[in-house]
Parts: structure tokens; C-alpha cells; sequence
């Protein structure tokens, strides 16, 4: 007997899951359809703002496989278009609306994957539909900017957020050679990173050209007698602007599972187990839209990030075809750049750290990427989160020049294993002066770390030679 | 009373000890006398080959902290230019010469520390004296080859030696104009890669210009008339140039300590605890002289690296300043480049695996650096070597383009907590698409070696969209 799969969400997670499942059983075990409500599956929404930035030259470049492909070379019935309305877990039904037709229709399921991913949070303001102002979450709304810039050569944009998105965002606009102003309601930028770090951040910014405006809401939109915007209003007053940018952050897309019963945690996340199951038999959810477990803290959380949505999918795609897999929950990992600023988080920062009822201690260095002498060394800061008494490391954040960033991944892995700073520091990581300092700074901040801490009876090891 | 400490070598390791050891104890406490039988401490040898291409514009950038300091900011007394000839471990004495006036003297301890660091293996023939021929271990090689090149204007240069020197001397050649002939006996470069990454980078090499003869050992040295060296031989011909450097491997130099009856390794190195102490009563060795745990093998080692010097060194001045500090042991964690290739690796190889009688696989793939749309991504292998049946992760090793190299610091992280590839495969590494593909390189090839040895259900994740 034929089983029915039905997947909502036809992006990383739902794709990817899709995949996986069919590579491990054929059409004759498992019909396989995905409902997408837009145009495209499988698409780079983290590449968007290179796109627009004119990095990437052409939309297609951003979608990893297209629909016909799913179906000519894996039977996996993609309807485009197609947006799932409601579910009915008794009847193992989902409604369907084709967007084209119009036509309204109900697919059963043996088993129902949910991956309907994230929304973006916006501003509470009138005038967010007005022409000129764009949100960043699809390819049509990349195509929309681009479309703008070509047709109406604007010279300011603001962008409204100082999270991963706006920066990137900011980046793009300065790179098509704009002014930006970014402006964000929180006392620094990236809030996902320590005062000290936002600090770092915020100069960097202001450096390189942008205004950034810190503690300003965004309390209005103004159009121009076009139609077109023309202005923000701030508490602070007034923005004269192109174009309009909503760079704000995002949270699960999880209203139609709640509506029909599926539980949604504490994070806004469907609830799902190790397996992407939810409690409701047949229903599994993965990617942003669910929820999963912190590894550190030990706490539900939601993430929307891509490497997420991926390894869910898989997992979820592994079970459903009748493999095994367990996700063992996630750190919360991230990186950015800004221009030269390379910006990444991991683990716990002290709030979360906290919520999670750790006493913590937070320690920081600053050192080279490379060797003192070599050529574009710059400098990069390491902030280490660890937990108090224990010397466990918590969580590691990172901002600086070319090569800072993707040092995380160090301390991502010394979280996956439980590590303390005192037995980081010995390390054996790469050396060469192209590279790092003979203290990789990542051994460096651990040193730092145990010493302010009495772990460890030198806190200097004296000339770094070599 | 004050106890007398005396170090031989004033390198990384010598004054990293001299350093910690000092920050401990008072000059009330504790004296130190540092051996150098050189002209300069705490230098950046792994600096040479840059300042010898010209990117490092002064000697003194190398030197991490001059004698003077040492002697004015921390009260240790360098004697540059002295050379210790014998230890009498009984009496507790070093006999030293002073290379600049001949006199002898002798010095009592209640410590020695040992650092003598590593001497370079020269290829047996004759001539490699004759001027024109230099080695690559001392600021003063370093010079000579810089004085050569200003006052000859050489066009060619020969280069023995295809490991990391030897790659890092062709390049600085190839930057400062020459034409490079790159020798080595082995049949690929880089013999502590597998030869699947030695053949790629023979390929890269030849394609940067470099003429690369393997199997081919130096058999012999050309003067010319005015006795400058004018060609090698080598069974295949004679290859006609204007510089020879010599850029082979290196072992320790513990010749010192085994007159003296402190015993050496199988590895070469002089034979320490975890605390850098030798079965002699007094004496305590560290840095490139001393051999060591490997953490994977659990067989002794010596690797000439500055990482490990300068990490001995520290702890070595912990215990030496009444403190207490425990030396780890090693993963052989290592990194270059050669133009914009970047080579690395850690942990085992196969014959090393196979040496210490473990089972093996091996598994590689080649991924982007970045996302496959992002500017200037590149290709790298990453190669995985597992024990067979557990699937215990016991060596990597990368060849790649920017941003490839330091990502062998996610491998040996999970080296030292000795994990397996499906573990490492859920890892939660940073993504952004100026970083990275959505499946870090590094977790695909542990996604790879986990499905080819049967562990996972699902060998390809399908699309890797974001």
C-alpha cells in the first residue's frame, strides 16, 4: 500500500525532508506532495541581500533545485501556488487553496510534515504597504528592491532593524552605492551579542559611513504626493528616504498548526521531539517553524536559520522513509559580516544564560587574526560566557576583521562537548603566521577566562614566539 | 634561599617557562639563567619564509621580545652566544662556553629546564657549505638569503624539500621574482597528507609555475668558478641555479641530553611526563626537543611546532614557579599556504593509524568554501580518517582555497573529545553564504565517511538551500 506524505512548505526544511524520505523509498511505498505557496522551491533566502547588493547576478543563481526537478527526477509532487488553509488531525486531511484558480481542495495524509518556517515581526506602524517600503524574506521581495533601484535610482534607504538581516541589508544598500540610515529601537546593534560587542559593532558601523540611530522606533511611514515614501518618522523626528528597508527579526510561522491543535511551545515553535514528531500521531514539524531543544540550556527554543531547517529536514525526511535519525538540538550558532566585520554568536549569552538560572561569568580578549608581523593582520574580540564555579563554557561571541568569524565553529564544537575554558586552552589548534597568533585567540580568550576566574595559576604565558 | 633555575635555548619553549616561571617567583625565590647559544630570543622562526618574500619589512618585527627585556623587565639572566656543552645530572652542573670571548664556565642548578629545540635533517651529500646554499632555521639564514638576493640578483632558485618550509620558501622565491624548482624524494609533497591531497596540491603547485620534481633526492652541490653554488645534481640531471635553500624536515636536538644520560624517546625527543619532567631528578625538558603524548595514538611524538613550544614552555614555568600545570598531550594540529592554497591537518594519518595498530577508513568529499553563489568561492577537499567499526574520528586533513585551512580547528576540537563522524555530522556550525555552503565542508565529509561506512540512513540530505 502506497503511503501519503504531505509536506507544507516547500523551503529548506520541507524540501530536504521531501528529498530525504524519497531516496529512501520509492513511489510505490510513498506519494510524496508538497504544498508551496509561492513560486519557487529550495530557494537562498540568506542570499538575498547579496543579491540585491549586486553580488549575485541573477535570481536563479539563489534557487539550489527547481520545482520540475523535485518532480522529474524524484516523483515529488510540488504544486506552486498551493497554500494549506487548514489541518484536521482526526481526519488526516489538509485544505488546500490553489492561489492561481482559486479552487479549494483536501489532501489526505498518512503523514503530515509541517515546514512552513517564519514570519517576519514588523514594526507596529501604519503605511508598511506603501510603495518604497520592502520587506526581505522572499525572491520577490529581493526582485521588488531591485526592481525599485532600477527604475527609480534612489539615493537614501533606511533600514529598520540592527539584527543579522538589517546589517546585511545595510551592506547591500551601501554597496549599490546608497546612503543608508539604519535605525533600531534596542541601545546597541546585534542585541543577540553582549553590550561590550554591540559597542564594537556600533563604532565599526558608524566607520564605515552609516548612520546608525540607536534607541529610534520606527513610529510612521510617509508617502510623497506619488504614493511613493518619501520619509520615516522616529520620536527623534524626521527621515528623508527612497527607500525603506524592514530588516526586524522573525518568528515560527506556526498559526495554522495551533489553529488546528498541534501544541506550540514556549518560543513560538511547534513542539516537536528528537525524531521531528509533535505529540499529535502523524504530524512532524521542522525548520524555523519548530520548536527544538537548546543544548545548553536545556530550554525550548526556535532558531530560523538555514543550517537548522536543513539537518531537521533530514532528520524529519529519515523517519518519515522509514530510516532512523535523531536531532540532538542545536547552539544557536550564527554568523554575519558586515563589509570587513565579521560578527558570529554560539551558545548562551548572559541573559539567556540567566533565564536558564546559570550564574555566569563573562570574560573577553582582543587579539590578532594573524601574526602580529603578517601583513592585514587585524584585530578581533572574543567574549567567552561561562558558567560560574564549574568554569563550563556557555557561550562564545566573536567580532572582527577577515578570518575572525568562522572561529566559532571552535567554540560551537567545545560546546557540543560540555568543555570548560581551563581544558580549552590547551588546545592543539593550527598555527601558521598567514593564519593566527601562536595563541590562536580562541585559546587566548580561554586563558583569559580561567585566569580571572583562579583556574589556572598563570595568566600570561609571556612571548609568543614563533 | 634562592633556588637556581637554568634554561638551555631562549626560543619559544625556554622563555615561555622562563616567563611563567618568573611571574611566580620573585627574584627573591627564584633565580634564571637562560643558554642562547644565538643572538636573539624568542623569535619568530615560522616568520622566516614571509620576511625572506617580503611581506614582513624588518628582522626585528620576528623577534617577540628582545634579551634586554627579559633582563630588565623580568630579571632573567640571558646570556646570549653561550652554549651549553655537557650536563653533569649528578653534580647538577652545565657546562657552557661563551662563543664570543672561548672562555668555559660552569653553572650549578637546582632546576634545568632543556630546550633545545629541533635541528634540521640535511640531505647527504657534500657541498652544502658552498656559498649560495642556505638553510631556513635562524634569523641569521634569513638574512643571508635576503643579502644573497640584494647584492646577486638571482633569477633562479631551487627549492628541496615539498613540506611546509619547502612550500613556504616557494612561494617567498616566486614573490620575490624567481623562477622556483621544487625538489623532493618523496612521490607527492606534503607527505604528511594522504596522497590523494598530495596529488592535488602537486597539481596546484604546477599550475602556480612551480617546477615540481618528485622522487628526485639531491645528490650533489655545483660550485662555479667563484665558488657561488651554480647547480644540484640529481639522478635525472643536473638542475642549473643561482640559490639553494634547503628546506627538509627537522628532528629534536637532544644530542645534549643523551650524553648526559637523560633518556630519549623512540621519537627522538627527550622523554617527559605530563608535567615536562624528565626521569631525572632536576631536569625538565620542553618545546621541539622533547617528546610528547599523541592524544589519538597514545604513542610518543615530537613535532617542531610553535604551538606546542610555547604550550609546554607555559606549563613547564607553572610547575617550575611552584604552580601546577599538566601538558595534555598533542593532536599534530598543523596549517599553510602556498599563494592561495591552503593546506592543513590534525590528528592521524593512515600509516600513523595504522602504526598504532588501529583499522581504518578513509573518506573524502570536496565542497565550496562558501555558498556556491557568493563571490570568489573556492573548492576544498576535506579528508576524514576513522577507526573502522567505531567510527571514531582519528585525523582530518584539508587542501583548499581562502577560508579552507583553520576549519581543521572544528577537526581537531572533535579529535580531542574524541568524537565519532555521526556526532560530528549534527554539529551546529555557523552559516551565513560569505562563509560557508549551508552544510559546512567539514560536516558533509562527516556526513559522507558516517554513509560510507553504513552508519547513516540517509547519504545525501538533498537540496542545501538558505
Amino acid at each position: 500500500m502506497v503511503r501519503d506524505l504531505v509536506v507544507i512548505g516547500g523551503d529548506a526544511a520541507g524540501m530536504s525532508a521531501a528529498s530525504q524520505a524519497r531516496r529512501l523509498l520509492g513511489v510505490d511505498e510513498l506519494a510524496i506532495t508538497v504544498l508551496e505557496r509561492g513560486d519557487t522551491t529550495s530557494y537562498a533566502a540568506c542570499g538575498i541581500p547579496y543579491w540585491v547588493a549586486g553580488l549575485v547576478p541573477h535570481r536563479s543563481d539563489l534557487v539550489a533545485r527547481r520545482a520540475e526537478v523535485f518532480r522529474d527526477k524524484q516523483q515529488i509532487d510540488v504544486r506552486l501556488h498551493h497554500e494549506a488553509t487548514a489541518i484536521d488531525t482526526d481526519a488526516r486531511t489538509v485544505s488546500v487553496r490553489d492561489l492561481t484558480s482559486g479552487a479549494e481542495l483536501t489532501l489526505s495524509y498518512d503523514d503530515l510534515l509541517i515546514a512552513t518556517g517564519a514570519q517576519q515581526v514588523r514594526p507596529p506602524v501604519d503605511g508598511l504597504d506603501t510603495p518604497g517600503v520592502f520587506g526581505v524574506q522572499t525572491l520577490g521581495d529581493g526582485q521588488r528592491i531591485l526592481d525599485a533601484m532600477a527604475q527609480r535610482s534612489p539615493r537614501h534607504a533606511v533600514v529598520v532593524g540592527g539584527g543579522y538581516i538589517g546589517l546585511e541589508m545595510a551592506e547591500a544598500m551601501q554597496l549599490q552605492g546608497l546612503d543608508v540610515t539604519l535605525i533600531d529601537l534596542a541601545p546597541q546593534p546585534m542585541t543577540t551579542l553582549e553590550p561590550e560587542l554591540g559597542a564594537l559593532i556600533a563604532d565599526a558601523i558608524r566607520t564605515m559611513g552609516i548612520d546608525l540611530r540607536l534607541e529610534t522606533p520606527l513610529s510612521g511611514i510617509e508617502a510623497g504626493a506619488d504614493g511613493w515614501v518619501r520619509a520615516v518618522t522616529t520620536p527623534g523626528g524626521e527621515i528623508a528616504t527612497d527607500l525603506v528597508i524592514i530588516g526586524t527579526g522573525v518568528r515560527p510561522r506556526s498559526e495554522l498548526a495551533a489553529a488546528a491543535g498541534i501544541p506550540v511551545g514556549p518560543s513560538g515553535g511547534i513542539v516537536t521531539d528528537d525524531h521531528q514528531r509533535t505529540p499529535v500521531d502523524g504530524v512532524w514539524a521542522a525548520g524555523d517553524c519548530a520548536e527544538t531543544l537548546h543544548r545548553v540550556s536545556q530550554l525550548p527554543v526556535s532558531f530560523a536559520l538555514g543550517t537548522i531547517a536543513n539537518k531537521q529536514g533530514r532528520i524529519a525526511g529519515l523517519n518519515l522513509g522509514g530510516g532512523e535519525g535523531r536531532f540532538p538540538g542545536v547552539l544557536g550558532t550564527a554568523v554575519t559580516k558586515i563589509h570587513d566585520l565579521e560578527i558570529a554568536r554560539t551558545g548562551l549569552g548572559v541573559r539567556e544564560a540567566e533565564a536558564a538560572g546559570l550564574s555566569v561569568e563573562v570574560s573577553s580578549i582582543t587579539a590578532g587574526t594573524r601574526a602580529h608581523y603578517y601583513p592585514q593582520s587585524s584585530e578581533m574580540t572574543v567574549l567567552l560566557v561561562i558558567e560560574s564555579g564549574s568554569g563550563r563554557l556557555l557561550g562564545g561571541q566573536i567580532v572582527g576583521g577577515l578570518g575572525a568569524g568562522k572561529r566559532i565553529d571552535v567554540l560551537a564544537t567545545a560546546l557540543w562537548n560540555r568543555m570548560q575554558v581551563e581544558d580549552l586552552v590547551q588546545m592543539d589548534l593550527a598555527y601558521a603566521p598567514p593564519f593566527s597568533p601562536v595563541w590562536d585567540p580562541v585559546l587566548t580568550a580561554a586563558r583569559s577566562a580561567a585566569g580571572n576566574a583562579g583556574r589556572d595559576a598563570g595568566k600570561d604565558a609571556g612571548p609568543n614566539a614563533r
